[in-house]
């Protein structure tokens, strides 16, 4: 099962379940552009045309995955958070979810990393809602902090929001790629935490 | 002239930068994929062989933009952080400096934040050697303030360089996506020097 996570919601079929999770291998494996969706039918077991009952084409597959994944997370990350006691620790927690997913669905995240970012459709054209989701629970422990008092008040979470995913973004991209991990992703959301939290100036 | 920063490097021949600058808008305005070469002639007003003079093929063309750039960022920042008077002030001159560059070089942002991604060849096959030229110059920052104690000892660089990249490149690929420019380049790079360095973090 490569799509442990997404695996664990009880979705609206299994079939539709089983063609997600065999696009996710054979596009981290082959790469989306030189897949077809006959590589898909055929890693899942069933005929090329029960794809098309569950979805449009090839790029609707490839953004069902992305949704399904951020679905997850949102849903996770919403849970999770409202065992953290303050705005740092939601942070932290934050962060921390993030990055173990990746660390836990690699094929998954070879996907959403590499594949993804390279459909033009997917970076232009697709309204990503789901990513503005993942984006508001940022923001809103960001301007959370800053009400209860935790965080500086001339941090500005609509900036923040976005750089502090980016960070992570990256760290989970850099990951993917490495060949020998030269650091795991628990040592990574430690220090972006840090970082975020407490910056890197030694205080006078 | 689009390509301000680069035109402005004295290149080994005129012929060759006009292609490039012809390069930048081309890909820019209608993107990497459904440009030819022909294309990028008619805009330099050069034949199309003449091209292959100087480029072994529309990938070339697209990674020699992308490097041109790198060597052109990491000379000024070289020669800019010599007048940094500490770590921290080199680590916000580096972060202006980038955003400064994305703000002032619109088509060469938008080639490089979108179109550069999204070529398969370059995330998977390129050995970036300007990229890791670029994540030195960081690392060098970081590691430089925390022999110098200005910077926390438990910060990480190696894993921080790539962190802090990732923060400013999100903010320079939002910024060339979005088109009601909600802030600028200078705001960001306030706020992400500031979330550096200070943190989000209220001293207790």
């Amino acid at each position: 099962m490569t799509f442990t996570v997404v695996a664990e919601k009880k979705g609206p079929s299994d079939k539709r379940r089983r063609i997600i999770d065999a696009a996710v291998s054979v596009f981290s494996r082959q790469g989306f552009y030189t897949s077809t969706v006959a590589d898909v039918a055929q890693e899942a077991d069933v005929a090329d045309g029960t794809i098309y009952l569950y979805f449009k084409n090839k790029d609707d597959l490839l953004i069902s995955i992305f949704e399904e994944c951020m679905d997850i997370f949102i849903e996770s990350a919403e849970e999770e958070l409202t065992k953290g006691k303050d705005a740092v620790e939601k942070l932290r927690m934050f962060i921390a979810l993030h990055l173990k997913l990746v660390q836990k669905n690699r094929e998954l995240a070879q996907v959403i990393q590499i594949e993804l970012r390279q459909s033009s459709k997917f970076m232009k054209e697709y309204a990503n809602e789901k990513f503005f989701g993942y984006l508001a629970i940022l923001e809103k422990i960001l301007s959370g902090g800053i009400k209860s008092g935790h965080f500086s008040p001339s941090a500005d979470p609509v900036i923040l929001k976005r750089a502090i995913f980016g960070a992570i973004d990256e760290m989970a991209l850099e990951w993917v790629l490495m060949k020998r991990k030269r650091y795991t992703m628990e040592e990574a959301a430690d220090q972006l935490s840090r970082l975020f939290v407490e910056g890197l100036e030694v205080a006078k």
